[in-house]
Parts: C-alpha cells; structure tokens; sequence
C-alpha cells in the first residue's frame, strides 16, 4: 500500500495510490470515517485498508473528485512533522572513500530539523548564504511504533513504511566547516532541504529493504547508481544501534544515507531520486536571484 | 513572570512561580480557564498574568493543594517538545580558543532533537556507548512567534523567554568524531542530554540577555564561570541570522553557546547551572551500572 499527504485548501488531507503509482486519490473521498492521521490510519483492518487501494485502483482509471497525478497533487512529506530527522553520514562503503573516508565502526549521524522536510513536487529556493547545493539521494525509514533500547526482534513491525530523502546539502557551507573542524550542521539545515516522498511504502511491498536499486538524475542526466545491498549499517542495525542512544518515535524519519556520485545540482536543474518501486521523488532547486540576492546582502 | 511545566498524574500542566522563585504553583488551582499551553498562556492580557504571579505569591507563604518546591516538583521542560532545538558551537570567544579554534564569521550550529530535552531534577542516565559526559551551561532562547528572514526589528517581541540548558555531551565520542572528521550530532543527542528550565521567563524580566553572569557547579564546585556579554553572536543576531536559512517556530529552543571551563561530569554528579536570575537547574548524571553495561554490550 501507498500513501501520501496532500496540502489540500481545507488543510492536510491523506491520499491513497494506486498500485501503478502513478496515482493519488483522496482517503476522504473514498472513506470519509478513515483517520485522518497517517500512523493510525494504517493501524486499521488489514481489508479496510485493502479496500482503500482497491477502490484507489478503480478511480485511477475513470478520475473525478478527489482523484489526482501524483505529479500534480500539492504533496506534504508522508509525514509532514515528525519529532525528528536522524540521516546516516557516511553509510555506504563507496560514498565513504570518494571522500576520503575510512567506512565507520558504528553509525556517523546527524540531524535535520523538521522545518528542512518538503515535498514531492517543491520548488526548493536557496538563500544567498550558499552557492553550491548538492544532491544525495536516500532511502527513509519511517519508524511505526516507539523504539528503546530495541532488541531487533520483528523489526519490519517497527516500521511503518518507506520513502525517498534527498539530503540536500550546502557543499560550500559543509566543506568550510569541516576544514575548521566545526559541526556542519547549517549545511544540511535551510528551509526546504529535506525533500521526501512521494509516498510511504508500506513493509510487505518491501520485502527487502537492502536490495533497492538507487538512482539520481539531474535534469535527467544519470549522477548517482548504486544498491541498498551497499549500506555499512542496514535498516535493522540501524534501529537497533539508534535506539540504543535515542527513543524512536512512531513518524519519525530516518535517511539512511546515500552512495556515491554525489554532485552539484545547478540553478534552476531538476532532481529526481529513484529507489526500487517507491516511485520518485522530483524536485527543482533554484537560487535567489542575483538582485534579491543583492538587496540582502 | 516565571512558568514551568509539571507532570501529574492527570497529563502536564502549567505552573506559575513566585517572584522568588522558590515555589510553583499550578496555574489551573488558581485559574481554572487558563489555557494549558504555555504559549497560549503568555498571549493572555498583562492584567490576567500579573493576577497568576500576585496569586503564586501570595500561595506561596502559605501552601496547600498545587503548591510545590520548584526543586521537589516533577518539572517538564518549560515547553517540552518544540519542532527543534538549535544549538550554537564556539559562541564564547574564550570557549573557542580553549578548543584550539578561530572564533567563527557566522553562527556555527547542531541540532538536538526534542527527545533530548528533560527537566530540572531529572536524573540523566548515560547509555553504556559513552564513558565521558560533559557539562555545558547555556542560556537558552524560547522562541514567541514565527520568524522567517527576520529583520531584528522589535526583536524581544519575537522571544517569548529565557531558560538554560545544560547541553550535555559524550565527549569521548565527539573527539573521536572530530578526529575522523566526521558529523559529531551523536555525542549531542542521547536521551536526556539537554536538560532545561526550571523556568521560561518573560523578556520584561530579562532587559537585557547579553549582560547576564553564568555559573555551573559540578556537585558544588565551580567549573564554568562567565558573561553572556561575552557571546560573539548574541540573541538579536542569532535570531536573525538563523531566520534567513531556517523558519524558526514558536517554542523552538535556541541554545546559544558556552563559555570556557568545560568538563567532566563524573559518574553520579550534581550538576547545576544558574544564569542571571534565571533561577537553578540541576540535574545528577549517572552510567548505566557495570552489570547492566556487560549484558547489553
């Protein structure tokens, strides 16, 4: 199952795709009782929820009310505020030596702040303070169920779902702070810097979590090919290893890092991040211009 | 005007201290219509506040049902769960050059995430992963009101107080983060490792926060001591600065640094921080016991 948020006039509404996912049908539409909250609409019934999608399927066809591209929808992130965005620094093996890095014994974090997340579709406007953003595709974990200390038992059943992270990232910004040994949290942290989505997968259309081809293009051009099967630490070391330092709250989100051929992504370009069958995630970036850029400076 | 926020066994609640500073009382005990939440609560007219803190006064020399020792209350942080906690690194010239670095040309920044955040008297449990805790006392900004590429105009209007926090740290993990080179957020982000309040207290009682002294105590002994007038980017610049990459909410948490005189929190530690009139946070720090620690390495 895939689901979605969509920014609606009336306020946040969920959405349901279709299995092609090429589609997202308001849940209110076809199930005006259903929550209105993610997390507890897929608490309900396993054949409540299979009646949404099937009933999603049957609309994607025919259209009207409530039914919708998915690339046209005004999408919010699955979830558009969780508690917290832990990302995985340096958790692919290639990633980790193209810049110079020897592969972490544990994991390497840091966090985004909610206000960075945006959606499927978001123009992303970069203010004057950096000159060169780059992209890292990534696959995000959203976490179903608190997690403490988490032994890993039945550790699919922690999770509520999938989706796409592009951890944007201010290269300028970064690399000054790491030459100065200083945290560099800034770089990752403007408006609008964590792009996700378009839907959250649900666990049993994602049987394997580390078998998800990754892919990232720029204005089509190929930049970033690798595999989930590459992570140093997968799904299930991670919430174990997180938990052990941190309680997991149900939403929130965890970006698993991303591999190599991370790169610029001009002015103006189109980026879209591609990982298994989770659809993708598009997004254009462009910078402040010059004379506003000017008038703040 | 000084508020907290309890726990009770009824869900949280807000508290309104004395003008000493020693009591708390339960805003709903005085005022049964208040609001519960604590930003809702400081937009009410300046005659119904005055009335909660001439009440706490007056309850305070006598006692009875609400009113408690604000060191023996089950305090909250002031608002215990903002979107994001910002924190500022090497924002005291002499606590930069103690570190062996430049005092920086901008706002150098992490993130803690709310799950961090835990109140005055709480106890903070440290996970076998770290062996060395440091204490770092920090006046804390609360944030009032929306701020996105604030121009600094009227800037107390957009804080809605002050508190401290005690940005804990794993030491022993962020060097050997710094010394790899990498994101150090981990050694920032344990459970229970931004210990805040007891109080937010209004700007009216807080003229000026560039010119308050700042203590903290290790089990009675003084380790930190110094001025916020020695910050390099005090609060007017922070918030404006921070606000042209990143929308500040209200009741986010903007820790603005440390001054020199880090260090050790041994095992079982007291530690407290005092800022201004700010009153005292304390809070012991404790490892996980060495039984505990082998069984779950």
């Amino acid at each position: 199952m895939r689901l979605a948020s969509i920014r609606t006039e009336a306020g946040p509404a969920l959405g349901v795709g279709s299995r092609a996912g090429d589609t997202v049908v308001r849940v209110d539409v076809i199930d005006p009782d259903a929550p209105t909250d993610i997390l507890e609409l897929l608490a309900l019934p396993p054949d409540r929820l299979r009646r949404l999608s099937d009933r999603a399927d049957e609309l994607a066809g025919r259209g009207g009310p409530g039914v919708l591209s998915v690339d046209e929808a005004p999408l919010s992130p699955p979830v558009p505020r969780p508690s917290k965005v832990v990302c995985l620094a340096l958790n692919y093996r290639a990633h980790a030596e193209e810049g110079g890095f020897t592969p972490p014994e544990r994991p390497v974090l840091f966090l985004k702040g909610p206000h960075t997340l945006t959606g499927h579709g978001a123009d992303i406007v970069v203010p004057p303070l950096s000159r060169r953003i780059d992209h890292e595709g990534e696959l995000a974990v959203v976490i179903g169920r608190r997690c403490k200390d988490f032994d890993g038992e039945d550790w699919q059943g922690a999770v509520a779902g999938y989706t796409m992270m592009n951890d944007l990232t201010a290269r300028d910004l970064q690399l000054a702070d790491i030459a100065a040994q200083h945290p560099w949290d800034l770089s990752k942290n403007f408006d609008g810097f964590g792009p996700v989505g378009p839907w959250l997968v649900t666990p049993d259309e994602v049987p394997d979590p580390q078998a998800l081809d990754l892919e990232v293009r720029v204005d089509g051009l190929l930049r970033q090919r690798g595999s989930t099967a590459q992570m140093i630490f997968g799904v299930r070391e991670l919430l174990v290893r997180l938990s052990a330092v941190m309680t997991l709250e149900a939403g929130d989100l965890i970006a698993t890092g991303t591999p190599d051929g991370i790169g610029e992504v001009p002015d103006g370009s189109v980026v879209e991040v591609r990982i298994g069958d989770l659809g993708v995630l598009r997004n254009r970036v462009t910078h402040t211009p010059i004379l506003e850029r000017k008038q703040n400076q």
